[in-house]
């Protein structure tokens, strides 16, 4: 079933200003447009993953600011800027792995102070006019990253992917579901094992949703049948996306990628990272240095919950949102800027911009 | 909070005779008894789950034939003959991964040959004594499983398991379960980290409930975790049952398990099976020969139809039930009869009844 789907998150004209996102939370049941007249709302959406995946936080954070810079009722740029030094404050205080965010945030930060000291209008349309230039950017980063993909994806190949890397993770298109695009868009007759990623299920629920309404083939597991069908020879490659990449080449990803990885490392399978440049931490050496966010229990604990209330509901639960894959497992990384091999603190320094 | 369990599966004296199971569809949130006046409510609870666990499974079948025995209205032994076929025919096509199924039945033809000829009465009596021995004798080799497995368990160890191999998937106790009962009991003071075990969340809505009940320490974690706990340094072995081990040690359990002993060998954490005599098929030269079962697709898709209606409905699925693990990522194969190592062929022939 073909659908017009809007955009992951844009700006939107109405009431002097919106930022208009699908909320992610609704999917796949519902298609819901969220609007945010505040940056409040903007730091919730993102907390609450309405908008989720790195490049689609980036795009968030940035429109963010340019919503806080509308609503100000400042009539002074010291004011305004006072006004964005806290907008600023509460979005970079959301989430802390993907970099993506902090990426964007500092992108915002360098086009206030080439706008220093210019008038408040002048100031808001100038960040409006950078957060937009991020998202379309962000949209044509994973167009290219789909390009510089095709030599690595085979006729007919079986690509395994974990979460949402997709159109709903960015400003579209998607980074590893680019990859996927592209591939099918080209003609190879791919087909994705979608691991359904629990506990958040952003892979039966983001990703599944994507593939079907575009009609590229794929067959939904859960996240313990990725090694099953691998060990049957079912899967030729892996992608996935990231939330950051340390300068090493360690890649944080959703929890779960590590396993995954491991598991195609195994059985001879690439293991592909697509990602924008923006991803890549150079300030980090190394992945045990990306802070992996944890998340409320309720998130495991769900499903229990959903089936029949818990005889003990004190259980300890754990949820780390996210692990990282040592470089040594990564067959390569994949950016707008083309295809990178280990060694990567080479090679990866070599796409700096 | 402790509290008296009931049975797993076991004969009740009332209408004549009841096969009498915790209903374990209804777990964690309720406890629910379900009574079979006939063999084919027995072959349904297992195939629906509400007797799951290999060894259980063979304890269920094997009262299902003392069971189809009382209920015959047969006044001659050749009637009753004829009536025991069509029950063991039912039972054996309920579910073809867990051996013990086959053991079990095979245990209750040669009580039948044993008694062949013999007045219809005296078969009925002599199936329910060798059922009810078999019962007994499952809850025993439990308890001896953990008694072999203590060596093997160090003081303060975190202990990784997958499904549910505890008193639920036994007559008692537990395999899995065992060797961690009897550590607890020795006072060891492990932890364990469950495996939630999707699809159907054995690990979440029965380990969690058992260990809980029990006081002993436990933490809930999604399947996609595991690797990342591991990396954290913070598992020190994995434990689990299985449903059948070839004769070379492959070791066929629920679906997840070859991902969880992939991982253990790649952090050097030993994978230990706990499984009594009868899990092990020595007409089976290795692992590839085992049936796996797939089940239905909602299983998978429950979860996105909890949260919500799905957009594709017709996305497709796949749900093998089990995996394989390749024998020479086993680092032992604890049994009744003692403690099994590599290589598997002489050290599993040595232990065969």
């Amino acid at each position: 079933m073909q659908q017009r789907v809007p955009p992951t998150v844009t700006w939107a004209d109405v009431e002097g200003g919106v930022v208009r996102m699908i909320d992610q939370t609704k999917l796949p049941g519902e298609l819901v447009m969220l609007d945010c007249r505040e940056v409040e709302c903007v730091a919730q959406a993102i907390e609450r993953l309405s908008v989720r995946g790195a490049p689609a936080i980036g795009c968030a954070a940035a429109l963010g600011m340019a919503l806080a810079a509308h609503r100000s009722q400042a009539d002074d740029s010291d004011a305004l800027r006072k006004d964005l030094r806290t907008a600023r404050e509460r979005l970079a205080a959301t989430r802390p792995t993907a970099v993506n965010l902090f990426w964007a945030l500092s992108q915002m930060d360098r086009a206030i102070a080439e706008h220093e000291g210019e008038a408040p209008d002048a100031m808001r349309a100038a960040l409006l006019t950078r957060a937009e230039e991020i998202v379309e950017d962000d949209l044509q980063r994973c167009v290219a990253i789909g390009r510089n993909s095709l030599e690595l994806i085979p006729e007919g190949a079986n690509i395994l992917t974990h979460c949402n890397a997709g159109a709903l993770a960015t400003a579209g298109y998607g980074t590893a579901l680019g990859v996927v695009r592209a591939a099918h868009e080209a003609g190879k007759g791919i087909h994705v094992w979608v691991d359904e990623t629990r506990p958040l299920l952003q892979g039966a629920r983001l990703t599944a949703w994507e593939l079907c309404t575009e009609g590229i083939p794929a067959t939904l597991i859960t996240d313990s049948m990725a090694g099953y069908v691998m060990g049957q020879g079912r899967v030729d490659c892996v992608v996935v996306g990231s939330d950051r990449i340390a300068a090493n080449g360690d890649v944080a990803n959703k929890i779960g990628t590590y396993t995954v990885a491991v598991l195609a490392e195994r059985h001879g399978i690439p293991f592909y990272v697509a990602a924008p440049v923006s991803t890549i931490d150079y300030e980090l050496a190394s992945g045990d240095l990306i802070p992996i966010e944890e998340r409320s229990r309720e998130e495991v604990a769900m499903l229990a919950h959903r089936v029949a209330e818990p005889v003990c509901p004190d259980v300890a639960i754990y949820n780390p949102a996210f692990d990282v894959t040592p470089h040594e497992l990564v067959a390569a990384i994949v950016t707008e800027k083309g295809i990178a091999r280990a060694p990567y603190a080479g090679s990866l320094r070599a796409m700096r911009d």
